[in-house]
């Protein structure tokens, strides 16, 4: 599969952010890092009945495409496999900004939004390097370790791939932005960074 | 508005877990302490044109109400007001699963969905209670502090709330679960703890 993915993302009607548009980007170096560092999605897609669904789950961006997997009889995997729209969002939470009012109240964060459909991975060598990408985001070189992936985990496997042709970041950083008139109030205002903090690995 | 929401969450068949069913908790407890601890949601909803959309924002649970907020002319804020089927979504990782073969790799983690339609709250009280609830779930005992908010703010603001009646949690902790041949294989399993560190207010 070649394809040319112009970068930036192009604007359209589901990804162009509207309500403070200057916390959009739509360049892939920006869309990327949020990607890559996030370790869960959310998927948003609707069921037959017309109820909207979210699930997290675990996802690595490989190259131009997203891949996420599940056991083969999950109703997520299933539904998705057959090609309806759905909506990938990750998003990081940075900061807790605390002004001087309640109403300047925010959060630093980075978000994510993909739009698309997916397709099951079925040739194996892919399929093997799906497994492997997703295995090794979550502990950079621990695959060669690992005893090796049999036929029959991979043929109890769903890989669902979603092409990354529409997508667009938000991006909150930076102090609050208080009301001038406010400046003098009696009370700290500032950012509390916040950070997912790895520990040490607890050997089984 | 007075109701008594049974306890544990009546499983639905929007709510009940086919999929590894030992991971599902239906108790008020264990979905309240998820509810309170994440800071982020993410409602998916379904547009006019059939697009599932999913979006992050804030939040909090007061008793048996989900609150969440926005500007008036969010556009989010405008399609939930109207009634339609949401689902919200909180998850937070608590951890990497590292097993002795890539297929029984994981993640610790604590997720709550929730589904219903949504509300707007216009009483003055209540949407007061509303702000109030926001803010402090951010920086508990803060709201006294700042500069009160105005007449014009609260209108500005959307306050909507989603009834907590239909919702179901889902936790895995633990170490991996290995297959029983694979665990002389020499290479370290175990987890690794994942948290959400604070640091010190940087000031504005």
């Amino acid at each position: 599969m070649t394809m040319t993915i112009p970068s930036p993302f192009p604007k359209t009607e589901r990804t162009e952010v509207r309500r403070l548009p200057k916390r959009a980007a739509y360049d892939h170096e920006t869309v990327h890092a949020i990607l890559d560092e996030a370790l869960v999605c959310h998927i948003g897609f609707t069921t037959a009945g017309g109820q909207p669904v979210v699930l997290p789950t675990a996802f690595v961006r490989l190259g131009d495409r997203i891949v996420v997997h599940g056991s083969v009889i999950s109703r997520m995997m299933k539904v998705l496999a057959g090609g309806v729209p759905l909506c990938l969002t990750v998003s990081l939470v940075d900061g807790l900004v605390l002004a001087k009012s309640a109403f300047h109240h925010s959060m630093n964060y980075r978000s994510v939004t993909v739009f698309g459909t997916a397709t099951v991975v079925t040739d194996p060598a892919a399929k093997a390097a799906a497994l492997h990408g997703l295995t090794e985001k979550l502990a950079p070189g621990r695959w060669d370790a690992l005893r090796p992936v049999t036929a029959k985990e991979v043929k109890a496997t769903t890989v669902l791939e979603l092409p990354l042709t529409e997508a667009v970041a938000k991006v909150r950083s930076g102090p609050p932005v208080d009301d001038a008139e406010d400046l003098s109030w009696p009370v700290a205002a500032g950012v509390v960074p916040l950070r997912l903090q790895a520990g040490d690995l607890i050997p089984a």
